[in-house]
């Protein structure tokens, strides 16, 4: 049910002037990746959807479609037409404001429209779109400030697409893959270390220069003692060592929600790892691949990070933390566009300082989703897409390998609920000085 | 659960010698009518999983051809090599015999192998079989007969696959058409009479002459009173009246557990049935097509089916009753070589007989599912294939629209849970004299 | 759901006279065993509802004299009034025809009427009923059989009041018990022996002379094959040797949907059965006891009897067989008024024949629980009690331990879903001669 | 699962020397007042558990009677004997350091030990507690510090009995009354006004003067804007107007999980109220009783809650923002002394001030319940019992008409999953300024 929502916001438009054509060839350019991520999916690929949180991607591949034909081109281009009439109730996600809809965990069942249809309904949006770009028709800011939020809201559906996948093939006992090249590691890793920060009352949220979700604003301060944050997220190897101390069966080591899970779920590793003959292998996006030690520990729920974190003296980071600390780095590291499409182990650096704060696994923070103070929903279908979240889900910060390069930010805030292991989630730990 | 079973049955196999190009023309039959079927399916339908009870059309194609394999090709050709090495898991439907398999509930989240692959695989299978038989190198009679129940078999997951993909198109909002040939009612139905049949001590079960399932064995004598079976079976328009006076909610007319279905479940109306603007209408193979009132009702429960004879003041008829009754006529009726695959309007006839005793619909009979008396079951994997679904089941009777034509007799039992509505069943209607 | 019903039938009275005095005193004497039967209780054990299918010992008092008063005193003495306004919603079991009615699971949150409450209850009622039977006010035979009824619901529900208390200590890790008197085993059993039986055309059902419940008719005639029965039921040292052989790990020996009982529920015993440090212990009404060898197996579902049966290569016996057999013995055993409350070892006998059955375990048929031919449903609410349950049943026959002597005869037939265990159900073998 | 946790923890010892006399007065009286709060019982209302969530009142006073036996006593009485061996089994309650326990949603099914045999308990347990008291052979601080936290666990369990028989009370159709002495309220109400706090950066947490638990520790800095609160709860009239204007139809106003709670459980007013020809209703602790509008709405869930404030243009306050407001007038209320236990309409007063922070009801806040900054949890057992449940609850604040009046403070945090109902909750509105 977390899965698409926080791309859906109300956009924070970036107040400058934008050239139509800038405007355009970004349209273009991330539609066109979309389209390139399925490449390598045979047709009986797109339809599938293994559990209720995931979607087959010929829905995806829809439903981002269905987002500029509903809030761009129904209101604003006074000759579209509907490419269907169906597929407004289809492949709506969950706003409530626009009408009825396709119930999600059903979304499995639809053979029809098939992939091909749908490619052409892609076609005659996008095609629509540019038109009414390229005629200059464009009301004000506000409509460029939806086709700027359909960009960002389609990049969401990118990472989804992938994590998607990855759950489908892995529900199936030939594990397929995905792509060839999830490579072995490049490197043997790094030591851990720990940056320090002191006390501070300081800023939280977007300050407005460029897009955000509404989600991150609004800027406020926020007080916090001094902390430390690990140089790097918690490897394989490491968790391993929970594993094999026991930790998915001391009940002291969870919260009693996330115990509950553990039992419940009979969890005793992270999602997609398996055992075969003593050793531990993992399920890739090029199929199944013995465990690398070094690489960051990946798909646990916040229950495994926050059990993690107790088990090794530690906790948890705030996002208030997280973002005091992200904001001293650039944003860099490695995203969709390398084609690893699996987390990397650590390169050790000759001074401790911050690595690998964006991309490779989404980072659990211990602070509950919540509105900022001061946050107002927005009016209309834009206010669902956050605001209506804001409980029982945990904030992540920083991008994983499966996020677009240019999708992330240092006040970016993802969230899921607790027990949420299909996203490549993982653990930064933190400590109080 | 209920699906396939009563297909796999060790075969009461016709001892008179069977010339193996016979052997060879059936099978090239059977097999080829099986991909006829899936001629007007989009790649995309053939992959999905609309229920438990429903499986994938992919999943039909392959488990028939794995039955050929596992028990023909692996044990009695010492050359053959197996097309996969997992399709033995993924194609198991419920064999315990056999090892284990995937979970029937999880056969709609495998999307490889493709379309594509499971033809190969059909076509590797076919070449090696036809091969075997044209070598002459059957062992005997045992290798003949289970070839021939594979056949009968497959055909009888013809019926399911035609079943499975209505099912699958219903949960579509779009509500696709497999053939556009379901026309509508030629004829304007016909009246019911009542047909009489003494007292007797009577034989009932298959004597021997031909193919059947083991539980059609052994042949037996019971004694019955003298009855009447209706003419014909209960129609749509029948039905009809049945819920406009309430039948769906008046708890005297149901059994416990059939009341019980229709409040958890909602029940107001057969499988298929959609109210529009103040007319009804039913899914079809061929889409929505307004309610013809003279064909025979179909999708109905057993549940439904006894609650509407004991509104009528009737009851439902015994298997022997109806199998009795059966002797007396030809094995003809509408099948699925018709290629009208819905059920039609009874012709009227001159002199009261019994009409569409096969084809048509499923009848439901009073007769819970057991075995006959002196009833042994098979040893080793057919053992499991129809006595061990002998509990908890009602029969059926005389096959249905989309049964093929020659795999129906009047001794052929089939059975379902009574609350199974997505097969093509439908109500004859008895009395005591 | 199925626990009262059958007691809930149509009388099919006895036609000749009746005199009061002697109802009035088979009315006092069964409604004073009920209260006999209370005598070791603790006030807080007649609240406690411990599955769906167990109802408060307070239930059962109050409901049986719902029974009387709804049946008889409101609709035949004019002056009386009811106890209290809300007890006919309350007590209620499930008869629709009389009107809405408190959920069945719901029965244990009752704290209210208090036990003392619901005894007055009964003198209420109980005095109403004597001086309408003495004022020689009944209008007719209706109500007299409509009372024989009742004492015969009543003496159904003396039963269920054992068997549910047995469970409702059972799930109580004190393991309490109702009485100190089942005494350890009396006799070393009984080798088991087979008798015979011919083939015939014979009669099945009840004949009318003194009550019947309407499932028992009408009385008709059935064909049957030779065969032979066990002379007495299977053992708790065979049912081990079940047991002992992976009886519950081979899929092989189990229906179906029995396979997935033992799966789903993790059957590895009979219910009440617990291994401690290597040896069987059971449940019994005074507590945990080592497991007797030559005692009955006990608590037993269907499936398992079935497997057990099928295990030892041969089967259960219709109901048409074990009446058949039944007739010839007199109906004698160990029931209720032993106060043993627990079935007991065979007696050898110099001559091989049947023994125990009545007795000491209901034994499962293989029959499924249907009408008989030309059985009627009786109209109004008696017409709910009996036929509305013919679907997904298994007859018993025979009584047990815990039946009160004077409500059983051969042509009793008793019915429960085929994985109910918590009844004194047990096996008694048959085999095809 | 949450109800008695938040009682569980590690005390904050008050380091004064306090005297033993005191401790025994202290411990008397507060055992004394469970016990007189059971008067109004019949013994069979002890036994009942009407949902998980619930325990009966047998086992509350088991329970509670269980931490000083197991805490106390058997640590630090060398000549104790435990009452029986299973009571430590029977009635822990979730501390998995002690060992296994009998599972939560069971409890309803235990009729033994009886009521008497629990008093039975309670003072054997008392007898040696105040033996060991008066014997001065406690060890030092850290045990008196147990028996503190013990008494305060009771009164926590003391809120619980009463909030729990009315639950109990509720699912009876005959809804009794615990108690007459609910009055009918004795004021018009009060308009609603606002009550402003300016920007600071500010204490928030326990100071260590007195007793708290772990969770309201360490005190700590936090920064807030400015804020105003309401000067009394949202009434019963008030959120009258919010069902009258569809508010439990319109998803706009719910967080997603929210909305999934009104539609999954069919939500359309507070717990317990009942529309009867017109009117509302609902359950009090003196049975059914026609709606107060000028009493504080109760037994709402925090989803509800939120969805009221957005409708009325407000939001809750955070836990931080009600400390700060709260800090400002006396602990002073509504408790459980009064015998009223219901809350009671606001009284008008003639400057706006805050009125009912204390008493009445519990006040959700906007903030999920979470570890404070620094927070360490408690070695052993107690650690338990609050850091455990730091994830998927809201915290509410202030305490309520059935709270024992010396147990609430204004740092005291309760907490409860976003849709729990039962709990004495209602409304507090905030907003910025």
């Amino acid at each position: 049910m977390a899965a698409e929502r926080s791309s859906e916001a109300r956009v924070c438009a970036d107040r400058n002037a934008v050239a139509i054509d800038q405007i355009v060839e970004r349209y273009r350019h991330v539609r066109g990746v979309t389209e390139a991520l399925c490449a390598p999916l045979a047709t009986e690929d797109y339809v599938v959807q293994s559990m209720p949180d995931v979607s087959p991607t010929k829905w995806h591949l829809a439903h981002t479609t269905w987002f500029f034909e509903t809030f761009v081109l129904l209101p604003s281009a006074p000759t579209y037409r509907s490419f269907h009439p169906q597929f407004g109730y289809l492949f709506n996600s969950y706003y409530n404001a626009v009408g009825s809809r396709h119930c999600r965990a059903r979304r499995g069942l639809l053979t029809r429209p098939t992939v091909d249809e749908v490619f052409d309904y892609r076609r005659h949006v996008d095609r629509a779109l540019i038109k009414l770009l390229e005629a200059g028709a464009l009301g004000g800011d506000e409509l460029l400030a939806t086709i700027t939020l359909g960009v960002h809201h389609e990049q969401q559906h990118q990472e989804l697409i992938l994590t998607d996948i990855k759950h489908v093939f892995s529900c199936n006992p030939l594990r397929p893959s995905y792509t060839e090249s999830v490579g072995q590691a490049d490197s043997p890793g790094a030591p851990l270390a720990w940056v320090a920060f002191p006390e501070r009352l300081g800023w939280l949220g977007h300050d407005g220069a460029g897009f955000a979700y509404d989600n991150e604003t609004p800027r406020h301060r926020v007080f916090g003692e001094a902390f430390a944050l690990a140089s790097r997220p918690v490897t394989n190897g490491e968790f391993l060592r929970f594993i094999d101390a026991g930790g998915y069966s001391r009940a002291d080591l969870w919260l009693s929600d996330g115990w509950n899970a553990v039992q419940g779920q009979q969890w005793c590793a992270p999602l997609y790892w398996e055992r075969r003959e003593g050793r531990w292998w993992a399920m890739t996006l090029s199929g199944m691949r013995e465990l690398d030690m070094h690489e960051p520990v990946c798909h646990v729920s916040f229950y495994e990070a926050d059990a993690y974190a107790r088990w090794a003296g530690t906790r948890l980071p705030t996002e208030a933390e997280w973002e005091t600390a992200a904001t001293t780095v650039d944003v860099a590291g490695h995203f969709a566009d390398s084609g690893r499409l699996h987390p990397a182990p650590a390169v050790a650096s000759p001074t401790s300082k911050l690595t690998q704060v964006f991309g490779d696994v989404w980072e659990w923070t211990k602070s509950a989703y919540a509105a900022y103070p001061g946050y107002h929903q927005p009016a209309g279908a834009f206010g669902e897409y956050n605001g209506k979240f804001m409980c029982n889900q945990l904030v992540l910060r920083g991008g994983s390998c499966v996020t677009p390069p240019d999708h992330i930010r240092a006040t970016y805030r993802n969230f899921f609920p607790p027990d949420a292991r299909w996203q490549f989630s993982g653990i930064r730990l933190a400590r109080d000085m």
